[in-house]
């Protein structure tokens, strides 16, 4: 039985409508997130500020107990995937394996993983309103999957 | 081959026991998130402050360099959210897809999606002890299907 | 059919090669980042600090607008690990799910595992090279598992 499934195993969620997508996309966005962790680090190191001693004394950078203003600006940006991409993700993954409509599911998968890309950069460069509008792009596309999971357990 | 999964997965998920309720508690908690960083917003916006310079000169509102600390109050309430939720819905899926015993899934389904809601209220009204009781039975449920889990994968 | 799926479905996914291991790294990180969080709140007590009114009065503590560093360098490799942790889970499930060649996904899954539990400690400690180098191998992995599944995409 189990060399059953170990047979089907690695074909069967490729047949799933947008799943190749959703993983396509999962892993864009989390690379995207690292990207974002990784420009907070460049930024203090262009800054040389550094909040932990160790790290003061390892790059040659001033140990402050506040974040300097343009981190605190990536670290905002960041906060906010924190906030969205990580229960996206969930629900993507949900809304895969409960097989709702596909092409909807496509357009909210694409939508959410543009709109967050540009998000960073518009947040970063303080780029109004495109920040305000990827963002709600983003939630947009949250909700209209959260509504077609609902609909579909219900059905 | 694949015909025939595409064929079943729509309904293959719908078959395992406990996957409508957790697809459920999962729409409901992405969406009571996104509602604590919507107060965020609101409580900004009500207080005329604002973080970024280009939200200050959109809404009128006066910059600042620290959070006021009714915002801080609603971002440390979110904060927990983050650190709470999406590993139990992470760990909640595998429990799903390890097919946990039914009625112990349920109940922690259950039990940390309305803990999570109450958590939420009580931390923004600081309402204690329930603030401490909510939370305590979230990481409770979160701790009971971790233990489900190791005994499944290890019988 | 419902029937059908039910019976196979407790034991569909322990036949997916890495689910049991992939399991076991999700919980064992969860209840990691859930001792993070208790380890601030250990800080804060210890300390006899407070960010809310309710608890200071309640634990006897002074009332603060800003956190204490050592309390700040708890919440800040929590932070790292609500910036890695989530995104890794989500990624490692999808590769679980594709089928991606199993040795490699059981170094990626080992390695992030073991470096960011010693991440957390080294963190904490203010022990470097340690936490960067841990912090590393966690990125690492979580690149390797990505670029694996994009080839399962691909292919």
């Amino acid at each position: 039985m189990n060399e059953f499934f170990t047979n089907v195993s690695s074909n069967l969620l490729l047949g799933f409508p947008g799943f190749r997508l959703y993983a396509l996309c999962a892993v864009l966005l989390a690379i995207k997130m690292f990207a974002v962790g990784f420009y907070t680090a460049r930024t203090r190191l262009r800054l040389k500020v550094a909040m932990n001693p160790e790290d003061a004394a390892r790059f040659g950078a001033e140990l402050s107990t506040t974040e300097h203003p343009e981190v605190e600006r990536v670290l905002r940006a960041h906060r906010n995937d924190l906030e969205n991409i990580p229960s996206f993700l969930i629900v993507g993954l949900i809304a895969v394996l409960l097989g709702v409509p596909v092409l909807g599911l496509q357009i909210c998968l694409i939508a959410f993983t543009a709109a967050r890309m540009v998000y960073s950069v518009a947040y970063i460069k303080g780029m109004q309103p495109w920040r305000s509008l990827t963002f709600g792009v983003g939630a947009l596309s949250m909700f209209t999957l959260s509504v077609m999971i609902i609909i579909r357990i219900l059905a």
